[in-house]
C-alpha cells in the first residue's frame, strides 16, 4: 500500500498538532478529513481549506472511508476510542498517533486492535504555548524531531510508512526507538524540563521580580505556560520513568548545593566545565546536522 | 558634574560587556579609553574605532585623565585594583562596575575608597554564551535590564548619574535596589537558573539523546554553555543568598516528585495551573512594557 493510493486521511482531534498535520497533508494533495468534538474547530478548518469535511463525532461513513487515521487526541482517550469505533475501520488500514508517552498506550492499543489493522506509534516532538487549530502551523515541525516507536507487533512496512509520514509532514529528523527507550528519553528531555520550569515558577511568588529578569529566566520558564490537563496526564502515564529522572536531577541539584555549602570551588568548577563541554558538544553536533 | 563635561570614559576590562559599553559610548560621542591585560583586545578595539587608546596596564596618565571609570573585570579583582591604583584617580570622579553580585563587593570597595571619589554600583543584566571584545555588541543591552545598586554612602546625584548611564548605553529598563535586594533577586532569577541548567547537563550523559530533544531542552540548557571561572566566582560571592534559593527550589522539586509518587493528580494539576497563571501574568506584564 503506497502513499499515492492513500488519498483519504482522517485526523481524529483537530487541535494544534492535528491542525498542523491537516495543513501539511492538504497542501501536499491528500484528501484530509477530521473529527473533533468542537464544532468551531471543524467549521474553521473547512472554511479555511484545512480539511475537506469533518464531523463532531465518529460516523461509520467518515471513519470507514479513511485510508489512514492519525490520532491527535489526549493519550488517555485513545484506547476507549479504538474500542468504541474500530469496527468502522476499512480492512487493512494503518493508524498512528502523536502521543507523548508510549509504554502506557501502545501495548494497550495493539492488544485490543483488530488483526487486519496495524497501529504504528509516533511522537512528533513539537508544540507551542498556544492551543487549537486556529494556532496550528506547519512551521513548528520544520526544526523538530519525529520519533517512530514500533513494537514487535509492527511490520517493517508500517515502520517505513510511518517514517515517510514524518518526512512528508516536514520534520527535520526522523528516528526509530522502542517504547521503553522513548519513555526514558522523553522523561528526561521533555517531561523533566517541564517539571523544572513549573517548579521554578511555583517555588516563589516571583511576579515582583519581573523587572530584574534576564534571558536566562525567560528561557527556563517559557514552557511553564503549560496546559495542566494534558501535561498532568502525560506525567502520570509515564510515572516510573519520570520519577527516575526527577530523582536523578534532584540528586544532582543536591550535590551542587553541597559543593556550594562546603566551599568546594574546584568541585563546582568541574561541574561547570562538564556542563560547558557537553552543551558545546550538543551545539556543534546540531550545527553539522547530524 | 554633567555628562556633557565628562568626555573621557575609562573602561577597565575590555571583554564582552566592557566592549559593548565602549561601542555604545564611542558611538554617542564620548572619548573612550580602555585597560585590558590582553594586548589583542586593546589592539582590536583601537583598530576598529571602539576606543581611542588603551593600555595593558593601569598607567597614571590613563587612569588620571579619566572623568569616569567603568569596571568590567571579574568581581573578585575589583577591590585589589582599587587598592593598587586609586591614587591615580582625578579628584571628584565617579566610578561604577558591572558586577553580578553586590553585597560582597560594594561595601568593601566603598570602605577603602578615597573620600573624594564615589563608587556607585550597577549590574547590566546582559550576556551571551561567547566572550571577548570581538563578540561584543550593543544589541544585547536593548532588551535587557540595568540595575543601579546604591548604599547609604551614595549621593542622589551619583544614583541619577548611574541611571543615566544605563539609559545612554541603551538598556530597556533601569531599576534601583539595595545590595541585599539585588543579591536575593539575582540568586533566584539568574544564579539559580544557571545552576539548574548545569545540573540538567551534568546529571546525565545526554549526548546520545540529541536526536530526541525539542525546544524545551534546548531552551533550558542554552545557558549551560558557561564560563566556569566567572560563574563559580559569582556563585561563591553570593553563597548565602544562592543557597537559600537552591534549597527552596530543591524543596519544590521534591514536593512535585512526591505528588507524582503518591498519584496526587489534583495536587499536580494545581501546581501546573499556578505555574501557568504566573507565567501568563509575566508575559502579559512584559507585553505592556510595565
Amino acid at each position: 500500500m503506497e502513499w499515492i493510493n492513500q488519498n483519504k486521511i482522517l485526523i481524529v482531534g483537530l487541535g494544534l498538532i492535528g491542525g498542523g498535520y491537516a495543513k501539511a497533508l492538504s497542501r501536499i494533495g491528500y484528501d484530509v478529513y477530521a473529527i473533533d468534538a468542537n464544532p468551531d474547530s471543524i467549521g474553521y478548518a473547512i472554511d479555511n481549506g484545512i480539511i475537506l469535511d469533518g464531523s463532531i463525532e465518529p460516523t461509520p461513513e467518515l471513519v470507514g472511508s479513511a485510508d489512514a487515521v492519525i490520532f491527535a487526541i489526549y493519550p488517555d482517550r485513545l484506547v476507549k476510542w479504538i474500542k468504541d469505533y474500530q469496527q468502522y475501520f476499512k480492512p487493512g488500514i494503518r493508524i498512528t498517533d502523536v502521543t507523548g508517552v508510549k509504554c502506557s498506550v501502545v501495548y494497550d492499543v495493539q492488544a485490543i486492535l483488530r488483526d487486519d489493522v496495524e497501529f504504528i506509534a509516533a511522537h512528533p516532538m513539537a508544540g507551542r504555548e498556544v492551543y487549537g487549530v486556529r494556532n496550528s502551523t506547519e512551521r513548528i515541525f520544520h526544526d523538530a524531531n519525529y520519533l517512530v516507536v514500533p513494537t514487535e507487533k509492527n511490520t517493517p512496512e508500517a515502520i517505513e510508512w510511518c517514517k515517510r509520514l514524518g518526512k512528508l509532514i516536514g520534520f527535520r529528523k526522523v528516528s526509530v526507538l522502542s517504547p521503553e527507550e522513548h519513555d526514558k528519553a522523553i522523561g528526561y528531555v521533555s517531561q523533566l524540563t517541564h517539571v523544572i520550569a513549573v517548579a521554578l515558577m511555583t517555588c516563589n511568588d516571583n511576579r515582583h521580580l519581573s523587572d530584574y529578569t534576564g534571558d536566562s529566566f525567560r528561557d527556563l520558564t517559557r514552557i511553564a505556560r503549560i496546559n495542566d490537563e494534558m501535561w498532568s496526564t502525560l506525567f502520570f502515564m509515564n510515572k516510573d520513568a519520570l520519577l527516575q529522572e526527577m530523582n536523578m536531577f534532584i540528586n544532582e541539584m543536591t550535590k551542587m548545593r553541597d559543593l556550594l555549602q562546603s566551599d568546594d570551588v574546584e568541585g563546582m568548577r568541574a561541574k561547570l566545565r562538564l556542563s560547558n563541554y557537553r552543551r558545546s558538544w550538543f551545539d556543534d553536533n546540531k550545527k553539522e546536522g547530524k
